[in-house]
C-alpha cells in the first residue's frame, strides 16, 4: 500500500465537516471525487480530525493510500485540478503505513477568532465570529491559563462524544487582541467534540464579564457539561496544524 | 439640507463598484435601496470614489442628503437592517452641507494584497490577489518609492480616464511581506481611474524580475499607458480610509 500525507487549506462554509455523511456535501466526500478523476485504482482518504460543519481549515492533514503507485510531486496539482476552489492541497509526501493521521498527531493547533467592534466587517464574516459588546481581552487571557494542563474535558465536550476517555493536555492557550479581532490559540494533543467551540465560548463568558477568569478552573473541575454553556459559532474556528513526531 | 457622512465597509466581490450603473448591482444603488426603506422623503448618496468593480472597501465614505431630519445615531442601524450582509454601515455624523466626501477629501489610503505562495488559500482567495512565483518584496519596496511625490501619473491611469489634471501627490507607498502576503500601502491625495492597480501591476513586474526597480521612475516620467502593462486584479485591492480635514 502507498500512503500519501496531504495537507489541506479549506473554507468550511459550505461543507457539513470533514468526514462523508448522508446530510450534505464534506471536505472528505470532496477529496474522493477529485481522487477518483485520476486514481484508477481504489484508495481511501484518512483525515485528523472530523470538525465540525462550518469549521476552516489552514492546515488539515489526510492520508491517502492506493495500491497505485502515484508520483508524489504532481498529486497536490492533480487533485486542486479537480477539487471546488475552496479546497486546496498544499503539499504531499510518502509516508509509511503505519502513519495515522488522527492517533499519529502530537498536537493540534486551533485558532478562534472574534470580531469585537460596534458592526461587522463583510470581509471578515465569514471567518471570525463577530461579537459587538465590548470584550475583556486581559481577562479572557488570564481564565484561559485555567485550561493549561493535562485535565479532564468532559465537560468541555458536546453530548455527542462517547469517547471514553476525555482527559486531554493543553500545551497553550493565548488570548491576543489584534486590529479588532480577539484570537484564543489554543494548542494541545488532542481536543473532543466541540471541545475549542467550548472553550472559546466560555472564555466570550469571562470577556463579557459573566462568568470571572478565576470560574473558568472550577467549571473545568466540575466535569459538568451544563456549567460550560456557551459553545461558539463554528465560523470562528480554524485548524491551523497539526504537528507529528 | 440635512447632511450625515456615513462610513461604510464591503465586499466588492458581487458588485459593479460604487456608483449606480444598468449593468449590474453597486453598492450606491444597494445604499439608495436601503434608504428608501426608512427614509421618506427624497434623498441622494453620494460617495467619495467610483471604485472599480470586484474592489473592496473597510472605510469608504459617502453623503446622505435629505431635507429631512435624520436621528444620526440610528442612521447606521437603520440602513444596516435593509442591506445585505457584505455592505455594512460603520459610522455617521452629521456635516456641513458644504462637505463634499469626494472633493474634500484630504488623502485616501489603499492596501493591494498579494498572497505569494505554492498555492492559494481558500480563505484568502476573495481578497487578496494570487501569485505562485517567488517574488522579491525588497525590490518592489525599492520599486514603489519612485511613486513618493507629486508626479503626473497619466501613464498609470486607464484609457477610460477623462479628467484633465492627472497630476496626484503620493505621501507614501510601502511594501511589506507578512505571512505570506505581500502588502501594499498606499496613501495619497487623490488616484485616477485604475491607478493603484496599475501602480500594484507595475511593482508585481519588479517583484517577478521583469523589470528593475530603477524602471518604475522611467516608467512613470514617460507618462506613457504602454509602458505600465500590467493592471492588477480588482479583487486583491481595499480602499482602507478616506481622511478629511
Amino acid at each position: 500500500m502507498n500512503c500519501y500525507k496531504i495537507r489541506i487549506a479549506y473554507d468550511g462554509t459550505e461543507y457539513c465537516g470533514w468526514q462523508v455523511q448522508p446530510n450534505g456535501p464534506t471536505i472528505q466526500s470532496s477529496m474522493m471525487e477529485a481522487g477518483k478523476k485520476f486514481i484508477n485504482d481504489t484508495f481511501t482518504v484518512t483525515g485528523c480530525s472530523r470538525t465540525d460543519s462550518g469549521v476552516h481549515a489552514l492546515g488539515f492533514v489526510a492520508v491517502l493510500a492506493t495500491e497505485k503507485d502515484l508520483n508524489v510531486t504532481s498529486i497536490p496539482k492533480a487533485l486542486n485540478a479537480y477539487l471546488p476552489d475552496d479546497i486546496v492541497v498544499h503539499d504531499c509526501v510518502q509516508v509509511d503505513e503505519s502513519f495515522h493521521p488522527r492517533y499519529g498527531s502530537k498536537s493540534k493547533h486551533y485558532r478562534y477568532s472574534i470580531y469585537n467592534g460596534a458592526y461587522p466587517i463583510p470581509q471578515y464574516m465569514r471567518y471570525a465570529y463577530f461579537y459587538q459588546k465590548a470584550l475583556d481581552d486581559v481577562k479572557m487571557a488570564t481564565g484561559a491559563k485555567a485550561f493549561l494542563g493535562t485535565h479532564d474535558f468532559v465537560g468541555f465536550s458536546s453530548v455527542k462524544t462517547a469517547v471514553e476517555d476525555t482527559v486531554r493536555t493543553i500545551h497553550s492557550c493565548e488570548v491576543t487582541r489584534e486590529r479588532g479581532f480577539i484570537h484564543i490559540d489554543v494548542k494541545g494533543n488532542g481536543f473532543l467534540y466541540n471541545m475549542v467551540r467550548i472553550m472559546a465560548g466560555t472564555l466570550l463568558d469571562v470577556g463579557r464579564g459573566k462568568i470571572d477568569p478565576a470560574d473558568v478552573a472550577d467549571i473545568l473541575a466540575a466535569k459538568d457539561r451544563n456549567l460550560a454553556k456557551l459553545t461558539a459559532p463554528a465560523k470562528g474556528l480554524t485548524l491551523v496544524e497539526v504537528v507529528y513526531d
